[in-house]
């Protein structure tokens, strides 16, 4: 069994692309509010991005959105997503342990995803149902991208760290079967900086580029000083310029293009 | 209009009852897996509780892990429960401002809960689209029920708070429109008399009592003391017994009538 943290660096090297994609289709953002038209934009971000995804990383929020259906819709893209790129499920979960086994259920065995994100808040309890799937992975929320990430990721405890500094040195601790990664914005790079010194060899999942206004060269640069430093995009691939298959294709080949030279410049 | 804090109260007191009833639907306790055994025994559960329930709570893991038609079981019982009890959508939710404006939209306008159980790590954009609904309600994460809460929950900021207390200050900042309420272990009996004092106003949701151990007049009597305190029972109600409707509603009655004997005593 190959642990989660070396299959996510192995397809990276593979395919030579360090660029997870977010598949958060925004109604809004389509132009539509015709159901099947949702659907086929999903499919048409996969279909044109199969061969530089390092991941796919749909949003249970805008699935969620439209109930039962929602869900039947986020069955069907992880697998047409398929094997070959990793899958996460943004689906932040914490809640307690007895909670977390149905989720890590339902995440891992019936959707079928390879990893998933979790919130700190609640402590190992909420987590350890998640990794003790061994193949599969998570990814814990660290230091967020949004605007009001530190009111109290950031707050100052006596010891001298921050919060965000002690989830991160817990993760580190958490991650005896090689599947614990972290969650740092790209709009946080003194934090990610940190955050890359106090857990060396975890892989971090990067949010917060292209709309929300993250420099890419600098998390590229602090994310894969050690470990692997995942790229994600979400609105400005899915919705690239006419949205058609040309386009979003365009915009994945040149993010995957400015993360490599960030990587070797 | 009605606030919802307003709302909860309005009922606590025309029914006399501060009773929420889990609805967390274990397979391994129900001693099924067909799916139509789990729907079953939900309705079982509303059934013999409806005029004695506050509210009811269902944690949407115990759904989602039947995928899309788990989510179409959710929208089912939210119908049935109906009108007349207070629908709380137990999904600890946390994610950016855009992504918290889907879940609102779901839960709110999909799904018809009345309020909703948020975590706090995000900050304030990750709770805002929820308030901006007038009529409905939040719970935020402060101290949880779980035996890990404390990792993060109970750390000592400089200030001199621990973060449960923070997070107590801020959500009741947060309370502008009388529809802002937290969530407090029974099993943290300390931290719930702390936080009473911090928000003397704000609901407070109490799990933790029953399966997970809390005590139940000490948790109803520091959740009283102002405001309103709601004891939160799953498994010890859903499961009572011989799983009988009327077992059921007797733990109910049962759990009722010792609550309301711990405000009056």
């Amino acid at each position: 069994m190959i642990p989660f943290n070396h299959k996510i660096k192995n397809r990276a090297k593979n395919i030579n692309s360090y660029l997870c994609i977010g598949i958060d289709v925004d109604p809004a953002l389509v132009k539509s509010n015709e159901f099947d038209d949702l659907v086929s934009h999903s499919k048409k971000i996969v279909d044109a991005t199969r061969d530089i995804a390092l991941c796919y990383k749909p949003n249970f929020a805008f699935f969620e959105r439209w109930g039962a259906r929602g869900f039947k819709w986020l069955e069907d893209i992880v697998h047409y997503i398929g094997e070959d790129a990793i899958v996460i499920a943004d689906a932040k979960r914490g809640d307690i342990g007895n909670t977390a086994k149905q989720y890590a259920e339902s995440i891992f065995n019936h959707f079928g995803f390879d990893c998933v994100t979790l919130s700190p808040y609640m402590g190992e309890d909420s987590i350890k149902p998640f990794i003790d799937f061994e193949e599969k992975g998570v990814f814990i929320l660290c230091r967020t991208s949004n605007p009001s990430a530190d009111t109290f990721q950031s707050q100052n405890l006596i010891g001298g760290d921050h919060i965000y500094e002690l989830v991160a040195k817990w993760a580190n601790d958490l991650n005896t079967k090689d599947n614990v990664g972290l969650v740092v914005g790209a709009t946080a790079p003194k934090e990610l900086s940190k955050v890359r010194k106090l857990a060396p060899d975890l892989p971090i999942l990067i949010p917060g580029v292209g709309a929300q206004g993250g420099n890419l060269n600098n998390c590229v640069f602090e994310g894969n000083k050690t470990g692997i430093g995942i790229v994600n995009v979400s609105r400005d691939i899915s919705f690239s310029g006419d949205c058609s298959e040309k386009s979003i294709r365009e915009s994945a080949l040149s993010y995957v293009e400015k993360i490599n030279e960030a990587l070797n410049g």
